[in-house]
């Protein structure tokens, strides 16, 4: 099977943590061809310290470039929606970071996109290709936890000062950025379908972004989720199968998990070791989703079966539930002068 | 100053534990009195087993008894209402189990004739008395979590069989049962002020019960309590308090506790012991709320500092609406032929 060519676009922390991880297979398998962002400076640097081929000081220029496979899209969140059109247009795979989008009618829309084009497209929800969630998966199947009417999860740090979570521009927000986590964690329970009932209350800044929010779900087989996610204080960040049987507890930190607790017997799967320094906790984890990645399109998948293009549109409809009940718009970042939000990328 | 003289209405599990409690003191401080229940050889039994000097099968006698200064009220909860009055109008101080009753109404007029009458009078949530909640209360004082925005609290237990939890003529629900729990939690931080909003979704039973709620409260400052109650699975049955400045967690059971953890700090306050069997997990506990209601006796205190009458009021209103939400209403088991929920005391 021929490598995998990838471009990045963004030379931020997250773009970082997933070179790292393409770092550490062969370049038989993943070939790092291109990297583009919107400051020539940084791109370069990037290339460097990472070995791409190239670097580019415009998104256009990388989505046009015949070398490369797939596109992994690590810019802050008001600009997801138009890169994916762009790399999806221009005949790309495309692994684009979570939130998707900040719009249920984008997601829908690129979902919509993907379909037709027929290429690989997926959201970059590391957290299901992480070995505990295969063994959530196997557990599921196997019922051993009885009939689950309840699942709960928290993600919570104290942090009221990083821009990309505090400002609007930015598409900041405690549910854009890890409420996400916890209504995945959820549908991973409970299967991909649209709960019944969204309750969702929320703690806002001074902008009105929700610096804390706290969500129910309930499905229409009477299943309860209960969520909470925060930029108030650090809270015990990790998620729980609640089951008839027993019970099974993804430790901290779930969304990235080395260990889980099924009905008391804890199990540890340590990551694998990678070459650079990480920015985030446990971004050697992404090492799981480039393979899944790579599995997909070699089988000539255009969505991976443990995170559907179905589960990206029911987190929007929830995200957009949510947003509604605790009056976050972020509509005005996409009239007027787009120039300024793009500024901040 | 002379012995507190006891009258116990009902002679189940739970005054099984309470008598237990109260056989921890000396009769020059706490005296048995008299027990009445519906059947004449259950009461001289228990009065047999705990050593008090009258029994009757006859709520009503007890409630004359001129010996008596105060009526623990143990029975089933659709009877604590019209014991509650009927002790308050014959002049004694009443302790009585939770829930008060069983309906918002009630819980107002009971609270209402008790300040009336001047007498002691207290819905008893023994978990206030630990001495846990007293260190909670010091640390909520000093301030020591910082700003707190976010309380949780699960309560849950796999038992879809026992009568008096699962049938609405016995006043079953978990909201009901245990519910009231993980509400006076988020109370002990918050303070006693009625929630701006509350958010309900339950799983019911046949009879409308029902065997699990999630309850999201939140105050008028923001603060959010995200709360759990089953009968469907065991839970992890704790409590936390999430501050800017770190967390406190009560250990499981956060009803009855005698483990916390402040900041990473495990705290211990073992129970004391006790001379008879328990029917329920540190029933022994209750020797706090037996030491405080006298201490309130004593000083001519009519409810305890430590648990108001304006915490039971706002724990019912609170009960109301969530019932409002999820359906649930008891009246129909007070009209109509009333001996039909009598029998199953």
């Amino acid at each position: 099977m021929a490598p995998l060519r990838w471009g990045f676009m963004g030379s931020g922390k997250i773009n970082n943590d997933f070179a790292t991880a393409i770092d550490t297979f062969s370049k038989n398998e993943h070939k790092k061809v291109a990297v583009a962002a919107r400051k020539k400076a940084s791109a370069e640097a990037f290339a460097k310290k990472f070995d791409f081929e190239k670097s580019y000081d415009s998104y256009e220029s990388l989505a046009l470039d015949a070398d490369i496979d797939i596109v992994y899209i690590g810019t802050v969140n008001p600009n997801h929606y138009e890169l994916c059109v762009l790399c999806i247009e221009n005949g790309k795979h495309v692994l684009c970071e979570k939130p998707l989008t900040l719009r249920l009618e984008h997601t829908q829309k690129l979902i919509k996109l993907a379909e037709e084009k027929g290429k690989f497209f997926q959201e970059a929800v590391w957290s299901r290709f992480f070995p505990i969630y295969e063994r959530v998966r196997q557990e599921l199947k196997a019922g051993s936890l009885g009939e689950i009417n309840l699942v709960t999860a928290m993600f919570g740090f104290n942090d009221q000062q990083t821009a990309r979570l505090m400002r609007k521009d930015l598409g900041g927000s405690s549910l854009m950025d890890i409420g996400g986590y916890t209504i995945q964690f959820a549908l991973q329970v409970y299967g991909p379908e649209m709960p019944q009932k969204v309750h969702a209350v929320a703690i806002k800044n001074v902008e009105g972004i929700d610096m804390s929010v706290a969500i129910t779900l309930q499905w229409k087989g009477g299943q309860i989720a209960q969520l909470t996610s925060s930029f108030l204080a650090k809270l015990d960040s990790s998620a729980q199968i609640w089951g008839q049987s027993g019970s099974l507890e993804v430790h901290e930190p779930f969304w990235c998990p080395e260990e889980m607790t099924l009905k008391g017997k804890t199990e540890k799967h340590p990551l694998p070791m990678v070459k650079h320094d990480l920015e985030f906790r446990n971004g050697q984890g992404m090492v799981y989703e480039v393979q899944e990645v790579k599995r997909c399109i070699d089988n000539g998948l255009t969505e991976s079966p443990h995170f559907t293009h179905k589960e990206t549109l029911i987190i929007a409809q929830i995200a957009d539930e949510v947003k509604k009940q605790i009056g976050l718009s972020f509509e005005e970042i996409y009239s007027g002068d787009k120039e300024k939000w793009k500024e901040s990328v």
